[in-house]
């Protein structure tokens, strides 16, 4: 079963109008939200967070914050879903096309669940990483539906045989296509800072709190690509990527093994979930 | 009727997946061509234009150029459109979401046309612009689904007064939200050069071949928000906004009246259409 605004219907049933804003603009915001055990983890971060990505393109949701979340954990119960995500988006509806905000338009909301396993295999062993100019918009602090930079440095990593592509801005590493990025250095974990150039991660704001809790300084900081090389660890952080040691930066290695501190995170990060 | 792939349908029948990659990344490409008296303005230059789009992103049309002409044609007959514009777009198709491109997928492509007024006092009086930031990709070059940085810089125009918000990178005019901007000066007409940070509009072409013809220096060149201030004329071009004068740039009167340049370029445009 999917959702559509507040309507639970098959998935045949689901379709969008070739006039909705979605299709024709990328008009709109979304989410992702990880299910372990059938609950869900952190929902209400990533609906505060939706409610502030509506905020910033003044877009209406459909309904309250406390109904969407409602209508969701309904969706995962309805759809049985153990562990998995569930996907949701909020356009700002269907009207003939013209570029400005159409008056008298109603958001639409879609969503969906999906059985996912956890990245255990990269977990554990880590992952390799390429890098990529960051070519994306200036309001990347937006979890918008303008997904398109993001598309093609994903498709950059998997030919290059990387599990991501983090993104370079200038000479300033600001983080992967679907991912915040972190080096560790002399004990310290650097990220970029929480601007318009990234998205400020759900599991960014996790790693800060697990960090502070091992008296591990969180340093949002600019860095550049040959501070990556000179790091002792790095890892990326994600709703589905959760905490994913990285060990070869290009043709760099890392580390053979992921790093003492990205160990320590992640058992955090475990015990938490 | 709507065309989706090469099929007429109903508009009530014109429904789209909700996992299409239209929707969920803005994975796609568009073209808006103009059709003057049934008859369609420059067709073949939007195909080239869309096959280009197409390539940059490695997307795989539906059909050959050909069968899109011939199907989008058709379209306008069947819908007996005499003045107006074809919308068409194509994304990546339908996919259980991933950001790289998912294998066997097939592209979708939708049409529909609009009958649509000539900018008349625009196009007679001129018209009014603002400026604002221009925060976009690095890759305006391609006519991507991505619109969300178009979209609010319309609404600022919109909200402002104005038909066009002309964007400005660092210090740089590049383009407006719609539309190509350009400026005349001692008889030389400027416009931002074709690079990755414009899209190079069909109707920028025309004037280009136009002002050779009328034996005005072509020049592009990039120029900042003070040389528009001191330019002696400015004008959009697209496809809809045809050859618009400006003659208000913010708060700055460009002319009482569109300029003699651009009245020269619109004149031989009119001949042209």
């Amino acid at each position: 079963m999917i959702l559509m605004n507040d309507q639970f219907l098959s998935r045949e049933q689901a379709n969008v109008d070739m006039e909705d804003r979605g299709y024709q603009f990328g008009d709109g915001i979304y989410e992702v939200v990880r299910v372990y055990h059938g609950a869900s983890f952190k929902m209400d971060e990533h609906l505060t967070r939706l409610a502030r990505s509506a905020k910033e393109i003044r877009l209406t949701l459909p309904m309250s914050l406390g109904e969407i979340k409602e209508k969701i954990v309904e969706l995962i119960k309805r759809n049985n879903l153990k562990d998995g995500i569930v996907y949701f988006q909020v356009t700002r509806g269907t009207a003939p096309r013209i570029h400005q905000f159409p008056s008298n338009t109603t958001s639409v909301l879609t969503a969906y669940t999906k059985e996912m396993e956890r990245p255990m295999k990269d977990l554990l062993h880590g992952a390799k990483v390429v890098t990529t100019e960051d070519i994306r918009w200036l309001r990347c602090d937006i979890k918008s539906l303008n997904l398109l930079g993001n598309v093609l440095a994903k498709q950059y990593a998997v030919e290059n045989n990387a599990k991501e592509a983090i993104q370079i801005r200038g000479d300033i590493v600001t983080e992967g296509s679907s991912s915040n990025f972190f080096i560790v250095k002399d004990g310290s974990l650097l990220t970029h800072p929480a601007n318009h150039f990234i998205l400020k991660g759900i599991t960014r704001d996790v790693v800060e709190v697990l960090a502070t809790e091992l008296g591990l300084p969180f340093v949002e900081k600019e860095f550049k690509l040959e501070d990556v090389y000179q790091a002792d660890e790095a890892f990326l952080s994600g709703s589905t990527t959760e905490i994913t040691p990285v060990t070869q930066v290009n043709d760099h290695k890392i580390s053979e093994q992921p790093g003492p501190i990205t160990k320590k995170l992640q058992e955090a990060f475990e015990k938490l979930i």
